[in-house]
């Protein structure tokens, strides 16, 4: 029997705020850091599952303890028996009631147990010489249903409704694969966008993600309305007419401003507006869309649950769906979410970038499009160039698409030595001195 | 000045889930705990502000670390200016965007964030010589608007509005205060209805609630129909045909299935169903609403943020608003919720129980009587007869009605004595065993 022998966290942080990168209109100074774990077992392959949560500095450290206290339900196990039914692994740390009653299945309690999820499927597909989005392309949908609780989403989607799409996607799984894996995904490049950028870093920025051959690029608005304007005159005038600019508020208005803001700019014809307002406001979202139609609302980086994504497309709320792969209760919660968002036929494009995100979430968006949706209409999956070369199996991106990862794993192990040089030690003793 | 000069954090647990109290269908085995802070200055006067976040036991060390995480904010300040603008004190700990990206504004991060925003309150309402009920009720309609956060609310309520509000409850706060002091404010009792007693506890409790001048009684559902049958009927022939028994799914159902099994329930005529489903679906619960109507819909204790209750009402899914002292962001932002409450004509039934919960939430019912509704009509705060002892000023309860506290502060500063014989110790050390 191989038996989990210890669960190992790390609070790793990178001093991102200095340079900028990562400014919008709610956050001026991210410090992109990832609480983290690493679980080792006692089997002779040495294999360790990594996974993390993303957060944005101060705090992480709680997340971090977050993270431990779900050591008890883990060391010890039995790994074949955990990995062999991993709706049951979910399940374990999502009920138990003292832990839950922390968010209920929202915030750093319900992110720490995603991120034990996550690390969980990583072992999970290391044990299978497997990439995740292949590994996971690869169960039938009967175990596909099995990973994911229903519980509260009834009124949209039952197992029975999950299982008719998972099953009529069957047919061309390994012609999709093949595709895949000689093509890509596609990505789209928030990097031009960030607020901090001068106008002459946007408009290189702009045509270097052009000439890279992303399809679609996102500007960072909200602060100021002259500023959006001139910048999206800028980012316009360089790509052209024809070409996609999604921009995204991260928050910063209420419903009425939203609209308002967003009309003031559509004459540059934002491809979408991405989180006009509260992430938790679901009705507003629908007020917004409505208002700005034919403009479509994009969230969801920040939507807590499957709860808040089945009510955001009941609504007609979200147009399209930015799933975050450490946002949620995992990949199993974020298998619910692919699902709800086959059932609307809505598409999902996933929110990236941070550290580690773009690893993460490719393997979802690839496993939607071989055995959910099965499609890249109107998909893509955002792309920062940041922090990648702290990942054991960076994102290779080529001709504007992400290329299949085909390394065993999910995505999320960091590098040793990464690991060491940015774990945190300075307990806040900046603001101390 | 007078300064901040420490942030003492407490991990304190009873040990509750031996004898069942508190067991409901969600909430097998809860060990009430409190998250607990103490803010000390360097004031002559030795006053400390006191507050807590409420927990059912494992993770509560999480919630103590959140607290910990606001120790820079608050330790070094000048303690005038930041209890002088209470608003401003609110926002400096709400906007701090690291921590934010933790929620934003949900689970362990915002309820920390309403423990310390709490205990400032304490601790003001201690200088003022006052019950923090009182001392809110003496602010002008100008004072109470500058302590809301009204972003994300605007479609819904604006500072005009809530100054038109507020204004037309300033005639008769001094009458009201005084029908407060000579009167108390009404009470219903859980104490009967937990899923863990017997038929004949159930049954002598009913009575002893009738007998105590209770108005209402709430039992405990979900679990098994058969089972919740059979103790409505019970309580139903103790205390009459007339007499309100509200009941509580505790997030048991999907939507589907909370309306068939209120319906099955109907009968025995439950003055309101309490979280019937997920407390994040707002959808669900207007579906519910309309499914088990005119039985109402009751739900709140666990709605994150003002942005849930918002949307509650806006979409007509909760006909019973019930604000918990220590989910949300402390007193401010449920002063926002006791504002939109009044603004759709939504009575407030407090959630309390738990550890302090009682003590907490009673001041924001009578200062919403003095200064915000100002009615008792159709209004009743939760009452459990538990863990009261622990507090240097319990809640007293008087013939089914809270007795006004008139000691200073806000009810939640606990004994010395059983802060020291209740903080945890154990670090988990019984699950090693």
């Amino acid at each position: 029997m191989t038996t989990i022998i210890d669960v190992i966290t790390r609070d790793i942080r990178f001093p991102t705020s200095l340079m900028l990168d990562g400014s919008d209109a709610m956050n001026p100074d991210p410090d992109y850091s990832a609480a983290y774990l690493i679980i080792r077992t006692d089997a002779a392959d040495g294999l360790e599952g990594h996974a993390f949560v993303f957060t944005i500095g101060r705090g992480n450290d709680v997340q971090v303890v977050a993270i431990e206290a779900l050591r008890e339900h883990l060391v010890g196990r039995d790994v074949e028996a955990l990995l062999g039914d991993m709706g049951a692994a979910s399940r374990l740390l999502m009920t138990d009631s003292q832990l839950r009653w922390l968010g209920p299945e929202k915030g750093v309690m319900h992110m720490a147990i995603g991120a034990a999820v996550n690390a969980l499927w990583d072992l999970r597909a290391k044990r299978a010489g497997e990439p995740l989005w292949l590994h996971l392309s690869r169960l039938s949908p009967e175990e596909i249903v099995s990973l994911v609780d229903f519980r509260y989403l009834s009124d949209a989607i039952t197992p029975d409704k999950a299982i008719d799409i998972l099953r009529a996607a069957l047919p061309g799984r390994e012609e999709r694969t093949r595709a895949l894996l000689a093509n890509g995904y596609p990505a789209y490049t928030t990097s031009p966008g960030w607020l901090g950028y001068s106008d002459e870093k946007l408009e290189r920025l702009c045509r270097e993600a052009v000439a890279d051959g992303f399809p679609q690029i996102k500007l960072k608005v909200g602060a100021d309305l002259d500023d959006d304007r001139r910048r999206m005159a800028v980012a316009r005038r360089t790509v052209g007419p024809d070409y996609p600019i999604a921009i995204d508020a991260n928050q910063r208005w209420d419903v009425a401003s939203a609209i308002e803001w967003v009309q003031a700019l559509a004459e540059f014809d934002p491809a979408w507006i991405e989180e006009p307002t509260s992430p938790d406001d679901v009705l507003g979202h629908a007020a917004i869309a409505r208002g700005v139609a034919p403009i479509r609302v994009a969230t969801g980086e920040h939507a807590q649950n499957r709860v808040l994504f089945k009510q955001f497309l009941q609504a007609g709320a979200m147009q399209v769906m930015q799933i975050d792969a450490a946002r949620v209760g995992g990949v199993n919660e974020n298998i619910a979410n692919l699902l709800l968002a086959a059932k609307f036929g809505t598409p999902v494009c996933p929110h990236a970038g941070g550290v580690g995100l773009c690893e993460a979430v490719q393997h979802l968006s690839m496993f939607d499009f071989v055995a959910v949706s099965g499609t890249m209409e109107g998909r893509m999956i955002e792309y920062v160039d940041h922090l990648h070369e702290h990942f054991a199996t960076p994102v290779v991106i080529e001709r504007g698409r992400y290329v299949a990862p085909t390394a065993p794993g999910a995505g999320t192990e960091m590098l040793p030595a990464s690991i060491e040089q940015y774990t945190w030690r300075g307990h806040h003793a900046e603001t101390l001195a």
